[in-house]
């Protein structure tokens, strides 16, 4: 570490422009504009161009600084060769981080670089070493008293003619004048680039979806927010650690929807939970039906209990019955007939929901008061928000709301339902997004999914862009869960929770199997929930339920599964088979998961591994342990056979260990 | 073209953020920090992501302006799909341009999509038409008084019941309303990104070094400017556009150089022309065996009627005997013991340069001397510079230096000679070098050849670095040169003059074949013209000085040839041959050139095109002329049969023509 003195030389004189340039600092999101994602504990690891003209030695150091930090700490970083330079950092705490880049000529490393190799030839002069003398007693000046004196004392030494080689390159000494850097002509990047520092659950977590009014154990009966405590047990026993609730606010009344969207629904109908607001209330108030604000707050805290975290749905619209649309008008679009806009994608209509005017004349006071939405969930506890259709309202909102609330309730988590283009869903994940919903859903064959999350994990959008992977959404049942049965069910869940250290489901719908579409070539369920309230048999005996719970006690298990960076597909002759690996950060923990894509047909082929890249033996075997049946593979060598049945797991998790123990010991691998 | 209409509309009061985002502009380089490269008439293509929240329709422009022109001109830009953009604008004066990007949410086209498919499913309402009525009537307050008076026309008739559908989306008045936009709310690029713009010279030319004491057709006598002026026809007739000469002035006598670099060379000997002084004069001197100022100023106006530019060699060094040294001491470094620090590369000693302390106290006054010798030469009539070792200055002289020049003398061409690492070579390039020297001199190898071109080409490096490939310099004659004989000669010229819009070489020693190396694994020419001067004889019988001119004549009948951007390399099934194809902008000349790298035996394959792509017949014959020997080959389909012999031509440089006759005609192809 290079401790910056206080006591930088003045320049006397007008200098000349500083010689060193730094370009191209990695990682950095549009030039700076936005934050890079880490959580707490990991590893920032910054690497630059850095040269100045001609052949001198320059110096880099890596500056980072915790928000609220009053100064720099500074790595010296490392040259990579071809001009590139090398250091990272620890975001220890939970705040956000700043880094930037410092380098400078650094005169005496010149001297002593082109010293030694004269020295080595017999070539050195008198002359050479009175200038190195020079360089040292200007790097006393800048010393502290202690160092000063011995600074001085190897000047003397390097002036003296009867010196010998090894106090003349004393590397001791030399390291001492490096902590005195004449640094009164650095450079400095231009800008502070900025890590955004979530909790480890922003990186890693498990996400369960259900709707409340559906968990009562009476058919008879609305669920309630009470039942939902009752449910906890089973969601926690599945492994999973966020239970997302869609909106369970009041519902209006206007043109309320009956079971499966009809649009001739009535009084009687529970209507969609995303028609918020009605005479009961808004988008503060719990709808009557599921309980009290009372009962929500023992929900969120019984959750804690099971390490379960309640989202909340943030769904900015309203129905025509929200007491916004009475209050404050001025919030709504109205058209010259004196009615409100309703929303509609022509020539679609939907009368049942009234956006929001973001840029009406009084946005300041909305966007107030839709903040406040937020700070009064979080007033209950609420710490995870699922934000609904986030890409039609405006950016400028996101970036703004999400800052608030992030510095008022740190570490709040955002994930962004944003089933939409490329680039904006980007935009959203770069303005503060902590999560993004993610094509998943759609990525069916090898070459998409190998494609899709080569994307998302090895290139820049790695930074900012969070993938949550969903095999289903209660708007959303692909045709491949329609036709594809059990087997399908186990590949796109398995896919789901081995490819993303972010994964959820909607259930029970998921583990229960549900696969009926409301009508052939729709992606809506049959009998949505929705529209309507559903009863589920959980104790079902095909439920995929302990198999979950299996795959989500090995993603706690198993650090290499707690992270996306480190994904790499690997090579099988067979495209129905997809292969990949994770590693953890110190390459310690080994995964490799195959999952067949084909529900009908066993499928057998030869995965490749670069076994040096994992660590593992290349001239001595090594155990492939399948951590969701228990089996254990005797492997050697880069290609090894694999071969997955649909009638019983189209998969492997295979943990890979390296022997360690000779044939005396009981316990043969680690 | 959009006009931008001075009467924006006021917004009185504090509207909401802006709801457009711009991003990833291109081309730019380092975020607009430097400008992009182009040469006069060229396009500049530009695209760039652009979208907004929701569903609304956006609108995009383009705008660009010469730098002394007052206002932007705009350019509407077309959408690409997935929210990309792009339009275009020509460079047509050679001054330097800039480009912006400017977007708005554009509520009447809005409101015309959404009315237009309610139209089309027979659910437009009335209320639907005031609202587009009421868009109309506050385009009229925009726009010019007949126009408005035809907008509010179109108003009454939206507002009217007995309109009819052809007059409720009348595309003319649509259009008009398109001409006066609302965008009070524009968003635009955060930046205006610039386009050096240079004479074509800039990218297209071709270039022949020689020295001038060497130019004597008397062996016994020193060669002069005025045997330069007879050499021209000689280059001319060879086709080059640029004659760079090797330092011109006075050589210092203090440590001066013998024949092959001896370091006990005497008086007598002539000395290397880079270092540079004597007490003849410096920078701004001719030396006086070569003849007078006025000398020079008559070799430029002479090579200039033979359509070749003189460059000057920018060597920024001097010899002891500098007038600088004695006149400006401090301009150069001291030593503890007085002495003047020399050139070094330690342990290597360079006693006959001393460097310039750019850094030093006065290096204002010094900036400005080193600038008024480029100036001094301009006002000779020199306008391209060949820049010795830049990378051992500083990156911020350069851009100070080049700026200056370029603003006083408009279209002068700098050569950056910086052979050294590669981000140094881009950053001098970016700084505003108008052409830089390459690696090509040592990529001998298919796969290297592939990869360094389609990098320098098919990357954004191609922005602002020129490539001006040389197969020789008076410092490299590379190993292949040295054994490949008169193919490998051949092989090289043809890959310089073919792959680069630029090239040039060091004569007559390249089309000489002159290849004997100082000594074994030496790069180093025997007897370099470096320290000794050298007869040469033009006649001789296998001087490469026909083939050379034919390459040079095809490269000016060829516009495909004439710039880099289009360079592909094709496919062949054999790693001995490179192939490879241009094109010209408007795709109508394309050239397919092969090129066998082995001296030593005849080599063939199957070269595959992608005929589509290239604009030729897929099912029908086409014609393949080759224009170094005149042959006419007749090929058909996407794999054609070559086959290459070094005995005669290692190459085909074929201009691939689609039938366009009949056989009744006398010349089938076009």
């Amino acid at each position: 570490m290079v401790k910056r003195n206080a006591r930088v030389a003045q320049v006397p004189r007008d200098a000349a422009p500083v010689r060193v340039v730094i370009e191209n600092v990695q990682p950095q999101v549009d030039g700076g504009r936005f934050a890079i994602k880490r959580v707490v504990g990991e590893s920032v690891i910054v690497t630059a161009d850095v040269f100045a003209d001609g052949h001198d030695q320059i110096r880099v150091v890596l500056c980072h600084r915790a928000g609220d930090a009053a100064s720099w700490t500074e790595v010296e970083m490392a040259p990579l060769g071809n001009d590139a330079w090398t250091a990272s950092f620890v975001v220890e705490r939970e705040t956000d981080w700043s880094y930037t880049v410092v380098a400078w000529v650094d005169a005496f490393r010149t001297w002593r670089h082109g010293f030694a190799r004269k020295m080595t030839a017999n070539k050195a002069e008198t002359v050479d070493r009175l200038i190195g003398a020079a360089l040292v007693d200007l790097a006393a000046e800048r010393a502290s008293d202690e160092d000063a004196e011995r600074l001085r004392d190897w000047g003397r030494r390097l002036r003296g003619e009867d010196g010998q080689a090894e106090h003349w390159l004393d590397p001791a000494s030399s390291a001492l004048v490096d902590r005195y850097p004449d640094r009164s002509r650095e450079q400095r990047l231009d800008r502070e680039l900025r890590v955004h520092v979530d909790p480890v659950r922003g990186r890693f977590s498990s996400w369960y979806e259900c709707f409340p009014r559906s968990t009562s154990p009476d058919p008879e009966r609305h669920g309630t927010l009470r039942d939902c405590v009752e449910r906890l047990p089973y969601v926690a026993g599945m492994g999973f650690d966020v239970l997302y609730l869609p909106p369970i606010h009041p519902i209006g009344r206007a043109h309320r929807k009956g079971p499966n969207n009809d649009p001739q629904g009535g009084p009687d109908d529970p209507g969609s939970p995303w028609a918020i607001g009605g005479p009961e209330g808004g988008h503060k108030a719990v709808h009557p039906d599921l309980g009290t604000l009372d009962d929500f707050r023992a929900l969120v805290a019984t959750a804690r209990e099971h390490g379960i975290e309640i989202a909340m749905d943030y769904a900015l619209q309203c129905s025509p019955d929200h007491p916004y649309v009475r209050e404050h008008p001025e919030w709504f679009k109205h058209r010259p007939d004196k009615t409100i806009q309703y929303a509609e994608n022509p020539p679609k209509k939907y009368e049942d929901i009234y956006p929001i005017e973001f840029d009406c004349a009084e946005w300041q006071a909305l966007w107030q008061e839709l903040k406040s939405i937020l700070t009064f969930w979080c007033d209950q506890g609420v710490r995870v928000f699922r934000v609904d259709n986030p890409h039609t309202k405006p950016f400028a909102y996101w970036e703004w709301v999400i800052a608030e609330v992030q510095r008022e309730y740190p570490g709040t988590i955002f994930l962004s339902e944003a089933f939409t283009r490329p680039r904006v869903m980007d935009r959203l994940a770069k303005l503060g997004f902590t999560q993004s919903y993610t094509y998943f859903t759609w990525r069916t064959t090898k070459r998409e999914i190998e494609a899709y999350f080569t994307e998302l994990t090895q290139t820049p959008v790695r930074e900012f862009f969070r993938p949550n992977l969903w095999p289903n959404t209660p708007d959303i049942l692909p045709e491949h869960l329609q036709h594809g049965g059990r087997p399908m069910f186990l590949a796109r869940v398995t896919l789901a929770a081995m490819l993303g250290a972010s994964y959820g489901m909607y259930g029970p719908a998921f583990e229960l199997l549900e696969h009926r579409a409301r009508h052939p070539g729709s992606e809506e369920y049959l009998d949505s929930e929705k529209y309507q309230v559903r009863t589920w048999d959980l104790a079902q005996p095909d439920s995929l339920a302990p198999y979950i719970a299996r795959l989500n006690a090995i993603r706690r298990q198993h650090p290499a599964l707690q992270g996306d960076h480190t994904l790499r597909f690997r090579a099988i002759d067979n495209d129905e088979i997809v292969a990949f690996t994770k590693v953890d950060a110190d390459g310690s923990d080994v995964i490799l998961v195959l999952v067949s894509l084909d529900p009908h047909h066993v499928q057998s082929g030869w995965v490749e591994l670069d076994l040096e890249e994992l660590g593992l033996p290349v001239d001595a075997p090594f155990q492939a342990h399948d951590l969701l049946t228990g089996a254990h593979f005797f492997w050697h060598g880069r290609r090894n056979f694999v071969q997955l049945d649909p009638a019983s797991v189209p998969a492997h998790v295979l943990h890979l260990r390296r022997k360690t123990r000779t044939e005396h010991d009981f316990d043969y691998f680690l």
